[in-house]
């Protein structure tokens, strides 16, 4: 089977936003777009169906750390791989491993080798490697594979940050091997992407941009941004990456974001997305609307009877009240968890999509200047 | 409007089983029916469009008691009443709050009056009365509202029962005035039904089901069982009051229960019958299917990669595997809470469907004695 396709569609004339299309073996997607967190699998508190009907997602993500620990490689390749376990039709990606390792291990040593790190469920020492996470992403049968990366803290300094940058390309190296060593798991194309590190230096962010632009793989990620950074911050390097990235391939910005986080980023000329965000913050009662910022708690919803929103073509979203919902809310019930998590996610893929129409159609600039305000707003 | 029709479409002749359909403003019920649970407006766990979609269920509960203390009836009211409020546009039946306020409240006092309780969110205290109770109902919106009744605990001595049946019965005095004192409330007709107590005492259950059958309303039920006794006593119990109770009427068995259980009550004339076992117990990862019970916890579901339940025609159910509901179980993810809780409402309200049929076609003691021991066994 062919490898990942990307075609750029349209590239916007006032700012560098593009729309394209990326094919795999489980379907097409559209970009821009942003790609659901499936943390062990499933995206929390959704069901396959409503991230189909509801969500509109077209690619989600697994991470490799949670799957590796839970339910374990094992599991995965007796089912045939995590499409086949999570009932997931379209394509997957899924994370290295390493930002896990670092954000959510209790004690975790950075050597040539790997990481070894103690899982944050039993404490039990485990060993990753550029190798091994090569070989527990093709057992999970990702369709996108992330090379093993160390993500520096936010701020590292200059040393820190040249050093992490040269392992991680020295990581990159033996991912490549190893992955042309192994063949696709199940039957269809599985394809690496590497990733830009180098902290918040441009030399370095230049320097590591320009080697995995030379690293010939079918996509690109930017790794180590949005990690505390301020927000001027994150465009510029953002958009220091994208310049040296190669037009034609997939710009992925790992970890990102807020929606005017990503309308900025679409703006610099990325093209896919994913974050925790709207499923975590949906949870903790704070939704994405079309018509601004809400928290669902808040007593003035109380008697609220109008849509939770109605502008995202999302039925869900259109059938509740946000009086019922923060009710749901505030009794404790896991179906305002689902409900809130279906409005940020059905959110986020529908300004992905209008942010994609409005670059088809060569008013992207306005359109975003327009939108910002109003998504960003507090109701 | 017309009030609550029953039409009795089949007895069983072997056994007293009945097919037969619940017409309601907010339309028909085939019974012998199940009602999920639906405490504070929506059942635990799942979306109306699973309700629909993958339960299939037919009328839904709420629970006065958890209505009325939150979001309470001034925003219930402000929504055109509990069906606008949560979107489920079939039947609702609410309780009286009677057995909530047994049964979760930290301290409460009986009078005559009726009964003071203390919130078990705030520690607030509340009075309901049977006059408070119909009030609320109306303001809930329900199509079926439940009479005030005391529930006495298992076991209860004769005087103690005598003295609260009695009591119950006159509760039921005042129900009926106020209720036919109070108009409906949003345009569609709603409907009361007494309640059958007298613990665990032949002459007592007698007594109280004959005065129920006299009250002249559209249906009955039979409350205080299932509160602790063995199973051959709830049988025995049931079946006298089914005996004593008019045939043209719905019999509902309050707070009922296992498959098993609502079998045999079934084939001793019983129609309706609620229960949270089956979201319950699902969120503790004990599922009721086609082929048994089990506990999805179990390692050796594992590497089963079976569907959870191919036998009840519930898509969600069919497309999952055993494997992967243990993982969410084991992950504690919620879409595990959801899927189980839709595999066992599903499978309930399959067996009502099921039993129904084989009433209608005549062989419903043979169907029962074939399919008892094959969902009772543990896999």
């Amino acid at each position: 089977m062919p490898t990942l396709q990307f075609q750029l569609q349209h590239t916007d004339s006032a700012t560098k936003a593009r729309a394209g299309r990326i094919t795999t073996d489980h379907g097409t997607i559209e970009t821009p777009i942003f790609m659901p967190v499936g943390t062990v699998g499933s995206v929390k508190s959704l069901t396959i169906a409503q991230l189909n009907a509801d969500v509109k997602a077209q690619i989600i993500l697994g991470n490799t750390y949670h799957l590796y620990l839970r339910p374990g490689t094992e599991v995965l390749e007796a089912a045939g791989g995590l499409h086949r376990f999570n009932g997931w039709q379209g394509p997957i990606l899924t994370d290295s491993g390493g930002y896990q390792v670092f954000s959510l291990s209790g004690s975790r040593k950075i050597t040539e080798e790997g990481v070894v790190f103690q899982s944050h469920i039993d404490g039990s020492k485990h060993l990753f490697t550029p190798e091994s996470v090569m070989d527990i992403q093709r057992s999970i049968g990702a369709d996108i594979v992330m090379a093993f990366d160390e993500c520096p803290p936010y701020p590292s300094d200059y040393a820190y940050a040249k050093k992490s940058m040269e392992l991680t390309h020295r990581w990159l190296e033996r991912c490549k091997q190893r992955f042309a060593q192994t063949p696709d798991r199940y039957g269809y194309t599985q394809n690496l992407f590497p990733i830009v590190q180098g902290g918040t230096h441009k030399d370095l962010r230049i320097a590591s941009s320009q080697y995995i632009a030379e690293a010939g793989l079918t996509g690109c990620a930017i790794g180590g941004l949005s990690v505390g950074e301020p927000e001027d911050m994150l465009y510029e390097f953002t958009g220091l990456c994208c310049e040296h990235l190669p037009v034609q391939k997939p710009r992925y910005l790992m970890g990102v974001g807020t929606p005017w986080n990503m309308l900025e980023c679409i703006a610099l000329g990325i093209d896919m997305f994913d974050c925790v965000m709207p499923t975590r913050n949906g949870r903790n009662a704070m939704l994405f609307t079309s018509e601004g910022v809400i928290n669902i708690d808040n007593k003035k919803w109380e008697k609220d009877f109008s849509p939770i929103d109605a502008g995202i073509g999302c039925e869900t979203s259109a059938y509740y009240s946000k009086a019922y919902l923060r009710h749901l809310m505030k009794a404790g019930e896991i179906t305002g968890l689902t409900i809130a998590s279906i409005q940020n996610l059905a959110f986020y893929l529908w300004l992905m999509k209008e942010a994609r129409q409005h670059i088809l159609q060569g008013d992207f600039a306005s359109w975003k200047q327009a939108i910002l305000p109003q998504i960003i707003r507090r109701c």
